[in-house]
């Protein structure tokens, strides 16, 4: 099943593909390492101011994440930097304990990336990653679509010159509400067309090059460059005009250089504070990555490996604590811009960084100019492409716990922010689940005529018999439901006085825990009493082998089939007549 | 099924049984009261000096619920007061907003029995009875003999006339130790021979008595008065030798007359404060009295109702609260008494409260001399019977989860107390359960020759074709599990280069969700692209519905069977030869 080199290269994925490195790949990368750096310095701005965090701390947490990942990481096309959910998680955890703006901010973004890469780096080592499937795909899309409502809420005021204050997403909303007529007008006059620029150009702009005659690859990677073109064009304007004096907020001076080498704080109080959000930053982060990995590598038929993505995740993570970053995951759209690109193996990543790095270096006077304004435009139009209002359609049509689930983590999310959004989403899922488990489906069968299959009489023309029951219970039984089927067989007895023998068919039974064994014995001991003998079939293997162990069998007071059918054959041949 | 007086009458059983009262009832319903009142006397006192309370409160808290019960309740012989787990219980969450012997520790108690009697209520009226099951039974049985070694330890000191605090059971156990030179003679002469006897008259009494020529319900019924034995001979000594001027602690002057009537305190802060406390407290009362009840109704055919008991005790508890009480249950010991001396009707339960009322009144100089220490050796020796050590043997064979979460409860409960002890036990075993259910079994299976029976192809001799797989999913599919799932079949077609049809047998899958319905989608696609059809059979009725109204059965590449022979038989012909 897996390749040899991968055990053996078991931690370094990098080892496997460097082997087979040419020119051709060479070529690929490098291509795709051009196009990904152009893509991503906006985008780095924009998600760092997104935290609250000044612009080249973006630039750093883009660098040397992309590096380890590069190293670590088994998708060949992922990149890691900072992305819209966890830029903003991270605002929330850090405006806890600092104020924007001051060093300790930088500081606290520091020790969380630091915490974050840690616990995954433990969990990597623990295999903890099957743990990440407890978010489910209802929770995911609740959480997703209301950071984004979030994000935008608090953006959407930026690009009209405003500053709104809301703890939650209702009173950002109101609050910019009331003050649109307070809007500062050059802002709004570079804000608002560069929005309603960049929606069109998510759609519009590349049937627009290709009817220009541009090649169709060509042309699909331009169109993923609109924030950079109307980040140009804004800039431009800015410093024509000098709006800045006007009162346009604009990104001012960047330091340019390399990424200073950081330390995390080593306040235990503070780490103990910030270890639920890094938790939660680290799962949502890892599920962010891993659905991106996977989906990127389905197309070209590679695997993702969950388990060592932590380590790689966790490793990145680090590195951006360690070279003054701030908590990073792998991106969807950057990801999928490498893909496009044509990028061949995580090289592309490690040359992207490079150019970041050389940016950082000489482009930095350039961004002198850029409006605050443009950045979170860009972010608007960024977060508002993950919004999923299908969701609740298409969940309330399919099951009612699964919508539940996505209302609970969109509102709450919105109304309490993301960490209570997340952990309620989670927790009632869970609750929804042990609900279910806990009512279950107990469905009378008899014998579909011509076979040897039982269905439930309710539902199939099926043959049954006036001595001989059969229960099919569709759930493993535990101490959560045990009292539901003792209550069933109790006025099955009561209805029925001509019963002699009833068979449980155990097909759906997966597990037996010791509460639902007391249970069954208890109903052994009725049932005898009422004269009744009671039968199992289909007892599955692993159950029969825990059964083995105990008494019960010998107490039984009748006996285990094999089939139901051999079982209906015994104690009631009438039915197959 | 219902009786229909019962439904009727739903809310006061005794409407029902008061028709059908008759002259015999009568006599034996008195007797039984005679009986229980003698034994309850001791019992109230020791379990309101457990609470910590004044041994009045005891009496009192034997009247009202009583009479309440009676008119309420659905078990026929269920005996409601205090009782030692609920009384450890109330001692804990009192202790930590009033000191013993204040008035308003007395106030906390009386608080505490209006919340848990309105929350019983309250969870009576929506019927959430069934919430009970979430405690299973290896977390009742670490809980109860955790509880019962935590007051054991807490009143043995008191049998040898020590004062031994200690936050829990290891703390107590060791400050005993050292303390034990310290140990006060004239009450361990009276206490610890009072102990050995009580221990003795468990056993020995009854074949003692029934030596002595006693006809045996008379016997069965006087062993059980072992207690009442000890408090007048150790009362008589220690009034005839004056002890109590030498030191040996008494109960002193007990008020006589009827309960107070008395008001909870309306402090929300308070509330709130009491309020998990109370809802523990609720539960635990609530399990152990339905299991007391379930066990005696059983043994007489008659059966009780969860969700009116519920009301019932919620009625006896805010009974409890406004006469000067403290929080009450059905408790094993008066009920099992009740029984055995041939109590016929909640009658006697009623005969009972006057029996009590009437020693409140005129009995309580005679309690003066009753030594604390035959009071807390008639608790021990109580206690130390409801300790039951053999589950952890039994859980050790028969589950490691269901053995973990005894462990987990006993040793929290020892080591942290009954709260905290009680909610880390019924955590653990749900996530136990879910844990397990997120790494479900998977077999293949094949068919077992001379039948339409398909079994694991790892046990069973069975048939199995080249180009088809049978695979058998042991647990409903859900968001914890959902790509377990994926990944077996990713490596199953990664490993057999000619199949071409895949059957899911979905004879244990009670339930797909949204997110098990996305990852069906990707195994349909991915199956598709590796040229491999994926069928499903035996799908239920339930799920089957839900399925239908979404769009995947038209993609699915292959069909839905009704049964897996047939899906074989059209598959595979070749298996059946």
């Amino acid at each position: 099943m897996k390749n040899q080199h991968v055990s053996v290269h078991a931690f370094v994925p990098a080892l496997a593909w460097a082997r087979q490195y040419d020119r051709g790949t060479l070529v690929s990368d490098l291509v795709a390492a051009a196009i990904v750096t152009i893509m991503l310095i906006p985008q780095s701005l924009a998600y760092a101011s997104l935290a609250g965090l000044p612009p080249e701390v973006g630039l750093y947490a883009s660098m040397a994440p992309l590096l380890l990942y590069a190293v670590f990481g088994t998708s060949r096309v992922l990149a890691v930097g900072p992305v819209a959910v966890v830029s903003l998680m991270a605002a929330t955890a850090i405006g806890e304990h600092a104020s924007i703006g001051s060093p300790q901010y930088l500081a606290v973004a520091i020790t969380l990336a630091f915490l974050s890469g840690g616990m995954l780096l433990v969990m990597g080592w623990l295999r903890l990653g099957f743990l990440a499937s407890f978010l489910s795909h209802p929770v995911i899309s609740g959480f997703i679509t209301a950071s984004a409502l979030l994000i935008a809420a608090g953006q959407l005021p930026v690009v009209l010159g405003l500053k709104v204050e809301g703890a939650h997403f209702f009173a950002r909303v109101w609050h910019l509400v009331e003050q649109l007529d307070q809007m500062h007008v050059p802002t709004a006059a570079l804000g608002l067309p560069m929005l309603a620029f960049l929606f069109w150009a998510r759609r519009g702009l590349k049937p627009c090059l290709l009817s220009w005659g541009l090649p169709p690859r060509l042309a699909d990677v331009l169109a993923k460059a609109g924030p950079v073109l109307a980040i140009a064009l804004t800039a431009t304007i800015t410093w024509y005009g000098q709006w800045h004096l006007a009162g346009v907020r604009i990104v001012g001076t960047v330091p340019a250089g390399l990424p200073p080498l950081t330390w995390p704080q080593w306040d235990m109080a503070l780490w103990k504070e910030l270890a639920i959000p890094a938790l939660l930053i680290s799962v949502v982060g890892f599920v962010e990555s891993v659905s991106v990995g996977q989906t990127l590598a389905a197309k070209r038929r590679q695997r993702i490996e969950p388990d060592r993505e932590l380590i790689a995740l966790g490793a990145s993570n680090v590195g951006a604590a360690l070279t003054g970053g701030f908590p990073v995951t792998g991106g969807f759209a950057r990801s999928v811009v490498n893909f496009d690109a044509g990028a061949q193996t995580p090289a592309a990543g490690a040359f992207t960084a490079v150019g970041i790095g050389v940016a950082a270096m000489v482009l930095t006077p350039a961004l002198y100019y850029v409006p605050q304004a443009t950045l979170s435009a860009t972010i608007v139009v960024a977060v508002l492409s993950l919004v999923d209002l299908r969701i609740l359609r298409s969940t309330w049509a399919y099951s009612r716990s699964d919508f539940s689930a996505v209302v609970a983590t969109l509102i709450v999310t919105l109304a309490a922010g993301v960490e209570a959004g997340l952990v309620a989403g989670v927790a009632l899922s869970l609750l929804l689940y042990l609900f279910k488990t806990s009512r279950p489906h107990i469905a009378e069968v008899g014998l579909v005529p011509g076979t040897e299959h039982f269905r439930n009489v309710l539902r199939h023309q099926v043959r049954v018999s006036t001595h001989l029951v059969s229960l099919r219970v569709d759930e493993s039984l535990y101490f959560a439901n045990a009292r539901v089927l003792e209550d069933r067989v109790n006025a099955l007895v009561a209805e029925r006085p001509q019963l002699q023998e009833l068979v449980l068919q155990c097909s759906a039974i997966n597990d037996i825990d010791a509460s639902a064994l007391e249970s069954l014995e208890a109903i052994n001991l009725r049932l005898a009493d009422s004269g009744v003998r009671l039968h199992l079939s289909e007892v599955k293997g692993p159950v029969m082998d825990r059964l083995q162990g105990t008494d019960f069998l010998d107490r039984l007071s009748g006996q285990v089939y094999l089939s139901h059918f051999q079982a209906v054959t015994a104690l009631a041949p009438d039915m197959l007549q």
